[in-house]
């Protein structure tokens, strides 16, 4: 088998940086040597100018809704998920399969290698991301039939999805590329049979649930009008945490929702633009690091982000915090470098990737350094100087100036999908053209509806 | 005198959003046509697959600050401070040059023509703006030779900075690209009897004053242990606000120092991601809108940031209010665009730049909305359709998705200082070396001292 060796000036490891680094990965896409480059050892790709750090995990998106991007987002939250549903209930598969192949160029562009997701899926939808190289937690958004207070989101139906749900996790449980969750939608629009009934096949099969939980106050106030309880608690109730759950937002948690959320083992996925855009305020990150839970990091749809680049949310969700808190302490950039890598592809259940590391997977991104917003970089001329001053540096550098365009070249399991700006498995221009075409025709559809 | 013609995909206009645009300049730079493009007229620049906006304006930063990019900015803000004096005391002049047009090649590849800068000012620096076609309001930072409480930056004292500003203030009165103004540091490291005197200065001679106010709650707790007043309060009663002046950050400003900056016309920088990022909190932009602000919008320096693009805080400055306030129609994007654009051309005293109308000086910048993060756009088919539809997809983009690396093209007064990414008034390249060779050189010498 072969191996694949890249050079680049430096290299974010779990221990910090590797100054004049070297990766290397044997045809399955295992990482066989993370450290400095040694001597004899010819690259296969001399990426000077260049740093390398793990593949970005997006822990909570919902990809298809590329095409309902900048929908009506300027007036407030009522006007926007108007719009947004106007447009989404004229959606066709197709329109879906464009979106999503769209979802992916962007991700791959601003180096996302993993992404949960909770949307229309089927196995098509799967082939298209096993075909495009990307590692995807697929979740099959639901609805019990006789869901409440969420109109306009129409095809996918409780038993459907179910039913669905567990033929796909059959049929790819052995693709180190593909999970796939149960996704029923929030506990605002899932009556609790509904959701007792999931979690129940959830434990029992071992398939894991990604769901919204406590996004908005007024979320909060419904649920415990309705049923007494707190979100989560009112999840707890019906044995939800007994399965493996990702939990995305988790902006209003109480302490003992966060004491219970880490007790129960659960993920939770930190939206800090999307919670911002749409007026649903700011989780309690710092809390959650405190109390150990298991955090990734997500951007939420492109309706209410508007883009996919996660190194937004990695300066947006350490920044964020401090002022919040008035404390440029509470939240360091390495600890949401870390959420955007290892510990996110360990909660959306890709735990072999986000690491630099040997035995992991060859998930990995270059970035450009030869530009402006990376002048000065800051790396000590000798690298033996001062290791810590150049971990530093190249964390200051990926948490707060770099963004998704410094990226050129995307691994994913070894595999090269992105080289100098070219994507290698995706037709970037057809589908760019495809989906301005699908939402010029939602849009028709829309206002003559 | 030639005419310069630009046709896009669209241009923002302070009436909204014109679909298949012309935008016509003279040879002095003024703009003569803003509008649709007409019939039987040739472009100079045919710019397909771009849409237009004004120029954007830096309402705060410390552009030679570029050199101390990334220094320890990840655990706290103490160490930060220390990081960066410990650097700054050793900066020369020729760094200062260095650093400065580094920031003016960042700022010009990611859209901005004009900025308020504070920091050390002298007629050889004022021409290497002039030179790179950019517009300026050189405040020149002072203390009083018996400065309070900021120990390490040392070389500009008040006196030679009084008497300098005043005569760079004659020396470059009628250039349309520069203004000068007084730069007292802040209210607790001047003392009043200082500021006073800077205040009656300012009046009499019609020269502007650019300082910081309120930046921190600690700021704000000595200032009224030391003065009993609040920090606009302090300034007010030593004359200041009977003078223009630029006020940066005003984070902690008082319902009734708003009132009070309101009353006197004085201006205001919001500088949303250097506030979160040093832990000083989240400035009341709704309040200030209310009260009818002149307001400018800025990214500080890049130690504290880390980068100069100004998308960046349009979209911070756009949803960290709707988050911190769980509302999301509080800011709109189209206020912060024109926060960005017109209304900060006017707050720091380039009132003909700002906005892309017939008349106004041609600071205009073009983006690339063929990528990704731009698709779908969501313009309609035929632009005579729906102009509010037209008007909102451009500021959803601006305000939400674009970043200062989408920016193609810059024209200053109509001077093209950027073609196709290619920088025409600035040695970029060279530039970033000599940047990263006096960022070693400052290390080499803070270490050892």
């Amino acid at each position: 088998m072969t191996e694949t060796i890249l050079r680049a000036d430096a290299m974010l490891t779990p221990g910090g940086a590797v100054v004049d680094a070297e990766l290397a990965f044997d045809g399955d896409g295992r990482i066989t040597y993370a450290g400095r480059a040694r001597n004899g050892v010819a690259p296969t790709h001399d990426l000077a100018g260049h740093v390398l750090m793990p593949g970005l995990v997006n822990g909570h998106t919902h990809s298809a809704m590329t095409l309902l991007r900048g929908v009506s987002d300027d007036e407030g939250f009522m006007p926007w998920l108007a719009a947004v549903q106007a447009l989404e209930q004229h959606l066709t598969h197709e329109d879906v399969a464009v979106g999503l192949q769209l979802a992916m160029v962007e991700m791959i562009e601003t180096g996302t290698t993993s992404f949960a997701d909770m949307y229309h899926w089927d196995e098509e939808l799967i082939e298209l991301v096993r075909a495009a190289g990307m590692r995807v937690n697929a979740a099959l958004a639901s609805f019990a039939p006789e869901a409440v207070g969420f109109p306009g989101v129409s095809p996918w139906n409780g038993a459907d999805a179910t039913a669905q749900t567990e033929a796909l996790a059959e049929r790819f449980a052995a693709d180190p590329q593909i999970r796939i969750s149960y996704g029923p939608h929030a506990p605002y629009t899932c009556p609790p049979e509904f959701l007792r009934d999931i979690a129940a096949r959830a434990k029992e099969r071992g398939i894991p649930i990604h769901t919204h939980v406590s996004e908005s106050a007024a979320e909060v106030a419904q649920i415990e009008e309705r049923y007494g309880a707190t979100p989560a608690e009112h999840l707890d109730s019906l044995g939800l945490f007994e399965a493996e759950v990702l939990a995305a937002h988790c902006v209003h948690l109480t302490d003992g929702e966060i004491e219970l959320l880490a007790r129960t083992g659960t993920a939770v996925s930190h939206n800090p633009v999307s919670n911002l855009k749409l007026g649903n305020g700011i989780a309690r990150l710092p809390e959650w690091q405190a109390a150990g839970l298991r955090v990734s990091l997500g951007t939420d749809s492109v309706a209410s982000n508007n883009t996919l680049d996660l190194f937004e949310e990695i300066k947006t969700g350490t920044i964020l915090h401090r002022g919040a808190r008035q404390d440029a302490a509470v939240v360091r950039a390495a600890d949401v470098l870390d959420i955007a890598t290892r510990r996110g592809a360990e909660a959306v259940g890709f735990p072999e990737a986000g690491a630099l590391e040997a035995g992991f997977l060859a998930d990995v991104i270059a970035l450009d350094i030869t530009g402006s917003s990376a002048t000065p970089f800051g790396l000590a001329a000798d690298p033996a100087t001062d290791p810590d001053a150049d971990s530093a540096a190249l964390v200051s550098h990926l948490g707060f100036a770099a963004t998704g365009a410094d990226v050129r070249h995307v691994f994913i399991g070894g595999r090269h999908v992105y080289a100098d700006g070219e994507h290698l498995t995706l037709d970037a221009a057809s589908i760019r053209v495809r989906a301005a075409a699908a939402r010029a025709r939602l849009s028709a559809a829309a206002s003559s509806s």
